[in-house]
């Protein structure tokens, strides 16, 4: 039997995740969400990754909870436990300490919209689709619109969100709930760009940056200033920002090896 | 003598609203928006409706406060009374169980573009302008800067603000402050739109999701999680979500009567 | 000695302050720090100021840090201290009682970037571009992703603060850091339409409403509006409000001279 979560690595600490239920359109059975909550909870623990690109099997991105599986077992209680574990799912995507790219083509529908707000980043190309339309079913999709609401204006999620509408890839894009849009072939290349760009820093620097990011975006902006003036002091501390800040002055090329040899000496 | 703001109600329980003072430019007098408080408060108890069009009569949507009449009895205790009084119509909009749709043609300044910022959706017709333009007569338009710089992008805000300028209907859908911007003769179809996709769905679902949307935008994200999810766990349990999510297994069209009844059944 | 930050003012209190290190591209050295948050402190407490402008000499508008500076003497204490005076100089501008317009050409990076996010508002010419470039040198944009998270979308901030990456000015409007976008020569023209603009309002209208929209934006709707309400009233009360209303009554032009000298006189 095929995994339902295809991962593979390359030798820079690049982690594809691929939801591998193309024949259901990726749902989020508790299977799927099982396996995406350990695939990520054991991510952050590896200090050797440095980017994970989510992307999907067959013809779409992903359709959104298992309705099947939902409503074969009608409960509050279950209901209330599906929620929470998606939740936890969601959430340990901001946790993780690299950054979490999604990759959308196709449909991206409910939970599956709700995957790609929460992604740090995304690329979609330009046959990608996006819609919380959980309403069309009677159920209005609360959870999906925490993310979404926090990506684009208010008015264009409250629309999504009440219509059940698809917005294309392009307003998606405006709206602000994608990074870029390109050609289906273009996809793999745009995102290693991106990638490329990333792997390319300090991960002490990233890992830092991406939990103050989420950290001060929730406060006032004197708290948020406090905040991100200690983290930035600790990061400049790193032997990485200072062999960079050094190489900076210097025109040549930061030597990051070096400067994480240093780190690890000195941690001994 | 014409009533201040028209009413009208088809068998779907859409109602329409319309300011009825062209003349002034259908100005919020304390008697309009007294009416307007009125009409949203019964509207608010009325299980039979479904969504609320808020438009206006004449060449303008609405031009702000009465001047003249604000201007009259000029006391520390009246504005504030007066600002008060306005401010519980607004947030009148965002309580009702039900959306509110903004149908602007002309000018919409001051308090009359804090009506369509406060609106769950938006629609202009190309003609419309949008200022809070208070400030040109040397009073800042703070309150209508509330709901403005929760619509738009905070240096968009800002601008509109302290200059006081217009904004062209093309501009505000760019900035978030409407959905969706058409030919002042198709205004009634792109509403129309709207209205069928809403009546469509589940008055349950969308009166949940309506409310839990702006209850969990003013919390972080962890919290807006918790609401949203218990929220979506009651909302499944409703026999119109149960429906819905079986016919869409099904592969029919939901039988909302027949879910209706079974909830009306085991309220008794 | 040229001085670190040149200051001229015209007769309607109208004060440009120009960053004047150009061989350095206005590195933000301690020096220049204090300049400009002695300049700031300065302008808060003179009620002849209505409007600042800050740009830049040479070819760049501001490249962040003085890195140099900032390498020479690496402690944790150094740095928290480097931080915190930055941040001051940041919230200074907001804390200023008048509008501050960021006047654009050249390369905005790292706290130069930060510098026009923090700005109530900003005018860039075709060339200006816009990057949080620290994490380049390995040093995550923590202070300057404060300010811009809360101007452009939250992935547009995350992809510019992972990838050090430029945005040219078009994006940068398009994405709410910037208000307009205008041909180098035409710089001056554009940011003389937006003081023209406020000097012709009355000052203390433009005072109470820039300091409610930052604290109003950062407390729930609610609370807001209970805050913008008590200030309108406030507001309303001014001399400069009563006479501006009743001139918009009597379609004349208001006399702020004679709402000055109404206000001074009651305030004898």
């Amino acid at each position: 039997m095929d995994p339902l979560l295809l991962q593979r690595r390359d030798d820079r600490g690049v982690v594809t995740l691929t939801l591998n239920r193309p024949q259901a359109f990726n749902a989020l059975s508790e299977a799927m969400l099982s396996a995406l909550g350990e695939a990520f909870d054991a991510l952050a623990e590896d200090p050797t990754v440095r980017v994970v690109v989510l992307g999907a099997s067959g013809k779409a991105f992903c359709a959104g909870h298992d309705l099947k599986e939902m409503r074969a077992e009608p409960s509050l209680e279950y209901y209330e436990r599906l929620f929470a574990q998606c939740t936890a799912v969601m959430l340990s995507i901001q946790r993780l300490p690299v950054p979490v790219i999604a990759r959308v083509h196709g449909l991206a529908t409910a939970a599956g919209c709700q995957l790609v707000a929460m992604c740090d980043l995304a690329v979609a190309s330009h046959d990608a689709r996006f819609a919380v339309s959980g309403v069309n079913a009677g159920l209005f999709c609360a959870t999906p619109g925490v993310a979404l609401s926090r990506n684009v204006p208010r008015k264009t999620a409250f629309e999504m969100l009440v219509t059940g509408d698809f917005v294309s890839a392009e307003q998606a894009k405006v709206s602000g709930l994608v990074n870029r849009v390109v050609a289906a072939d273009a996809l793999d290349d745009e995102i290693e760009t991106l990638v490329a760009s990333i792997v390319a820093k300090p991960a002490v620097a990233i890992a830092m940056g991406k939990t103050l990011f989420y950290r001060q975006i929730e406060v006032g902006m004197a708290a948020a200033y406090a905040d991100a003036g200690a983290a930035m002091a600790c990061n400049m501390m790193e032997p990485s920002a200072l062999e960079g800040v050094q190489a900076f002055i210097d025109k040549r090329t930061p030597d990051w090896a070096k400067a994480r040899a240093t780190r690890t000496r000195d941690a001994l």
